[in-house]
């Protein structure tokens, strides 16, 4: 079995290896370009890890695993498109060093590409494995319909924001998570339970994301810490506010500022009145004890699942 | 056996009841309203007949068909975004009356969908499927992309160009053969036949389109008869002008005139003078009689070739 950072060296060293065609280079070398950005990698490990808690044969799962990651990225080229994004990892977005049309083009590709990976995988457990993954696309694809939809909407609720990250978010690594366990032989129980883990891990570390947005260590956080409130984002943070406020107040929330620095200063300061951070990691650690629940019922012997207890723990505690 | 207007209604039919979910509205309207558009579905309807030439049980290819359709559309409604376009089909184009952003991930999801239609043949030919269809819908992305970096070049080949319509246009009309094929129960010398039919068919079939819009009936055609010329496309018409022409000529081809009308008027004599519809019907009956080898050497009775024989027919003599 592998640590969490051998397996992410697996696919650091595998993604290189990746043969796209050489023509037409524009439509290519974006993909090469991000893929190689980087990021924790943490959606296909998860798949290997998975895989790992069933087989000893882990390299059975990569070509799955590259499939999510090419898939992730893949909603990351079309994403930034969308929300008119400058900057990925600190780097040019696809859009703005190819230009939009090359960024459509490109992504389409890579769902391509991502579907060329899976088909790669055991005849035996291809049907269920091309099941898992579009029914997983398809719900990120909905999340990020809902995530748009939301910024025109001023009557959001605290469930259908739930209901949007578990879409946008959580489902991939709930589909990580069942891909690499159906790879690695797992019984439906267990895949089923596997991705109901990465499901409720996907929910918790995306309000870990929304809380490290406003409170992250501006040291370590790597973004600018209260983009989310400067870009009027409608995060758990802000939802939970917005419904415990006096009236008078809703101005600090959802008014004018004299400045970004002065607008993340004072809606802070009115999270902390209403204890917001607090509300938000309770609702977190409601979800990764869910999480923590389908775990301890997976039938894997427990020291399988060390390193998985161990990435979890990784995920939970980063500070960016 | 079916002639292919039965086969275009079994399409017409199957189209309405597939079932997408209801939300998020926004995501899901836009590909019923799309698929809904019509069109003669020349590309499902060659699903079925390439299955039909092996098996009577052509419902078997219905799902496969599905997916060749709903991926020719999803590529209408991305291209449609790079290209700008307002109509598709006399009716506004997704992104006119969605967004852009809608657009783009209404699209994405298509992809998604088009992998679910596939994945429900039988397990037997799953892998075959997939990879056939994989790499059609590579080319044609690759098609796309060298259609749009021609915009921006003035040394485009005549080779090039048939390259570039060969991965934008053909390769899926040969891949719809070879996917019938294979779900028909085709050995793989019979499937490869049937993908050279299609692949020369479809340079045939653009090259069509190309005298088509310029020499096309003003009554029948059902788009404004020089659109090309008025675009300045690169069509085979245009680079075989350019290459014959005397610099003197030039300026006709390549420079400004008074009027759209002028300009079609002034290109379209200048076609005349040097014998440029002959030209691309020369290349175009090229590739055709290619096709029809293909199909003389496919190893099934001849009488089980008619339909396919009167569907070439129909595509090559179309008026629109």
């Amino acid at each position: 079995m592998h640590n969490p950072t051998e397996l992410q060296k697996l696919i650091e060293n595998a993604i290189p290896k990746i043969a796209y065609p050489a023509n037409p280079a524009n439509l290519y070398e974006p993909i090469k370009y991000i893929m190689s950005l980087g990021g924790k990698r943490i959606r296909p490990v998860m798949v290997l890890m998975a895989t790992e808690l069933f087989t000893d044969e882990v390299t059975k799962a990569l070509d799955v695993a590259l499939a999510i990651e090419t898939f992730h990225n893949f909603t990351l080229v079309h994403d930034d498109i969308m929300d008119n994004a400058p900057l990925r990892r600190g780097k040019q977005t696809v859009h703005e060093k190819w230009g939009v049309n090359n960024a459509i083009l490109s992504g389409d590709v890579m769902m391509v590409e991502s579907n060329k990976h899976l088909s790669k995988v055991d005849i035996g457990v291809l049907k269920p494995v091309l099941d898992t993954f579009n029914q997983t696309a398809q719900g990120v694809c909905e999340g990020q319909q809902l995530d748009m939809e939301f910024e025109t909407r001023d009557d959001v609720s605290i469930e259908e924001y739930i209901e949007m990250i578990r879409l946008k978010t959580a489902v991939l690594l709930g589909g990580a998570m069942k891909l690499g366990a159906i790879v690695g032989g797992a019984d439906e129980k267990n895949a089923e339970l596997l991705y109901q883990f990465g499901e409720n891990l996907g929910v918790a570390f995306q309000l870990q994301d929304d809380i490290l947005d406003v409170y992250g260590d501006p040291e370590k956080f790597g973004k600018q810490v209260g983009g989310d409130i400067i870009a009027n984002k409608k995060t758990f943070l802000h939802l939970k506010a917005k419904a415990l406020i006096e009236p008078t107040e809703t101005d600090i929330l959802l008014g004018e500022h004299e400045s970004a620095t002065q607008k993340v200063e004072a809606v802070t300061a009115l999270y902390n009145n209403y204890n917001i951070k607090e509300l938000a990691q309770t609702q977190m650690k409601q979800y990764l004890a869910k999480a923590y629940q389908g775990l301890d019922m997976l039938e894997v012997v427990e020291n399988r699942k060390t390193y998985l207890r161990e990435l979890t723990k990784q995920i939970m505690e980063r500070e960016n």
